[in-house]
């Protein structure tokens, strides 16, 4: 899995553990509702800054937010 | 620091370490030069992406490279 794809998926479980709706986590971020589903999808690729944002306002370190499936990257 | 400060001095340390001038990394990692050396002085926010593909030409986890001063982020 890319990093980005890593990233929208702990993305979600972190929303979705703390009981928001897409529509309410994107209007919290002040990011378009479309923009951050498809993050989630990992079909966008994010810059740190938005990343710094979404960790923020999700109240956890993004390192969290881009761990678990480093190993499974297949480096070289 | 940013997230994106963060990377860039990490980067910066671990293209050092391993010896690497600045134009020899962006050659290889096929950046400009100019934007690899704006990214070590955090005055770019790279993507996820590339991120990844500038750990992968260190051969170090992305992580390593986006941690360290996570604690000082300085949170709300």
């Amino acid at each position: 899995m890319r990093l980005a794809e890593v990233f929208g998926v702990n993305m979600r479980r972190a929303r979705q553990m703390r009981g928001l709706t897409l529509e309410a986590f994107a209007d919290q971020v002040d990011l378009a509702y479309s923009y951050v589903g498809e993050i989630e999808r990992g079909r966008r690729n994010p810059t740190l800054d938005v990343v710094e944002r979404i960790a923020e306002a999700l109240r956890v370190d993004p390192l969290e937010l881009l761990g678990g499936a480093s190993n499974q990257h297949g480096r070289d």
